[in-house]
């Protein structure tokens, strides 16, 4: 402990003796960092680096000091002072419980994230979950990326022929009429018919039509996830996924509500009140769903690896974006 | 019109056959995605092509032969058919009002923005806007981001700097205390002082305190922007750059609450409750003030360009997906 002291005091006047050096090439109108005299400055920078409660403060007053050194003019100078100004850093983030020491990671799932560290094995395949608002062009872009990446798209209705073929084929558990999302009830407020209910309790080995359906369609996402490169839409699959321990990237799509609007209007021929009611029931239904099925919360920063603006970039850039971000991991 | 009605009857009748040579060549289990005969199929999909509500149907309908087409064992048989497929596809996409057709980007927005088309001139800087929540690592991954792009760095300690020190240079409008973040008020309920408010009143031109420092900050940060490449903190400064029509980029940084909590924990040496109600605390503060000063929605995918979930990276990745965002574009 009293070599950290001692390695504190040694460094905090290698960052007071910075501060004039940098001020003295660059001539700030706004000063130097420090304006104290050296013996309280030297203490306080070391009470920040022995108590800091993450070095938030440390942090800024060093940055202050970086700054300045950035706007040498003269380049020799300048080189030096960024050396200096280096050396310091490493320093102090090689200290006990200095700032950026504690890591954010959730090593569980990034090791499942091929947009993270996550090398893909031979027996991994490259799978791209994508949620999104409806209106905010996920579906296209979706299947353009699909489509450029050379893998397969999924998405609800694909899926739903692909349930009905099974079910054909086995005679197994799924659905006939398959569960469309518009008719997704968490409260099952439907009428109650004993004839119904007989049929499909038998049906699905007890479980409530839909969440029967779910399962099913949630065998289905492993199955795929596990043998093809794909994209799928929607269906809660990252979190599918995610709790089956196979690795996949999962993104959030979305954009702002203005846009959204003008968007369906311009591609189903509705006004703006039909619009806005469309975009708010699904918006709503899409909510119910994933946040039932999941627990977590949809649409929000923390239930995907990224969400992503699309109005922001538009389809094709959006499209280069996701490229951007997984292509050179794969390599 | 008419010949519009030729070329999709003719592409239907393109579809009807790909379908069944796919079909022809890879043998699938679940059979072919056109179950009906020629006539009523293509009648379908002509219908689907003209009056489509923007093509859902009919590009899940395409996927499906697609990824049937993908699977096929021969690689010559495999290449002639996507070639096919490719071929159907571009037609349609050429078609009025085909998907994909009507986008969703915001131009004004997409102009300004250096990760998607928008190349930076001489006269415009790389500006990074980070907003973030507390125990996201946010300041960790955005000191970082800086120091690795030679770029500054800015937070709001340093805006309270410089702020406090310009003041005491020009006594022009700013705050000595300055406004610490915590200490936002969105209702001002603090108890009135008539002298309080008459010296307030003279010194910030008739402006509450709180208002006067944030247009104060907000001239600081467009004049950084203009001037030099920078990572800038929260401070709703990817807003105020958007209303200035300033080119930036703008990123929301946030993780599990549960994550942010051990983060919290362990860097700032409290029990799980103080972390929770610190957490709590603060994510209801940067709301408010987000919220308030630009009639945004804080921490909501439609608000910013790029929301990353930290946890799922960790900090060095993060900072990687970033450069790689950004990279190539400045190029």
């Amino acid at each position: 402990m009293q070599d950290n002291e001692k390695k504190c005091l040694e460094l905090a006047n290698r960052i007071y003796d910075l501060d004039a050096e940098v001020y003295k090439c660059v001539g700030s109108a706004l000063g130097r960092t420090f304006t104290g005299n050296r013996e309280s400055t030297v203490e306080n920078l070391c009470m920040l680096m022995l108590t800091k409660p993450d070095g938030h403060l440390l942090r800024s007053e060093l940055a202050l000091i970086g700054n300045m050194a950035r706007t040498i003019p003269d380049k020799e100078e300048k080189a030096q002072m960024m050396a200096e100004y280096d050396s310091i850093l490493s320093e102090i983030e090689s200290l006990p419980d200095s700032f950026g020491k504690v890591d954010i990671v959730d090593l569980a799932r990034a090791e499942l994230n091929p947009s993270a560290g996550k090398k893909l094995s031979e027996n991994d395949h490259l799978v791209i979950c994508i949620s999104r608002t409806q209106g905010s062009a996920g579906n296209d872009i979706g299947f353009e990326l699909a489509d450029e990446l050379h893998i397969n798209y999924y998405d609800v209705e694909i899926f739903n022929q692909v349930l009905n073929r099974l079910e054909a084929e086995k005679g197994s558990v799924s659905d006939a009429e398959t569960e469309h999302f518009t008719d997704f009830d968490k409260y099952r407020k439907k009428s109650f018919r004993l004839k119904t209910w007989l049929r499909d309790f038998n049906r699905y080995h007890g479980l409530p039509r839909q969440d029967a359906v779910f399962f099913n369609m949630s065998d289905l996402i492993c199955n795929l996830a596990r043998t093809e490169d794909c994209v799928i839409m929607g269906r809660c699959a990252d979190s599918i996924l995610a709790n089956n321990h196979i690795p996949h990237i999962s993104l959030f799509i979305s954009a702002p509500f203005p846009l959204r609007i003008q968007r369906i209007m311009a591609s189903k021929n509705m006004d703006f009140r039909q619009a806005a009611r469309f975009l708010k029931q699904m918006d709503r239904q899409h909510k119910k769903y994933y946040d039932f099925y999941t627990g977590g919360r949809w649409g929000r920063a923390e239930s995907y690896d990224l969400c992503i603006n699309s109005a922001n970039y538009g389809i094709g850039e959006t499209i280069d974006l996701i490229e951007r971000m997984i292509d050179q991991k794969r390599k």
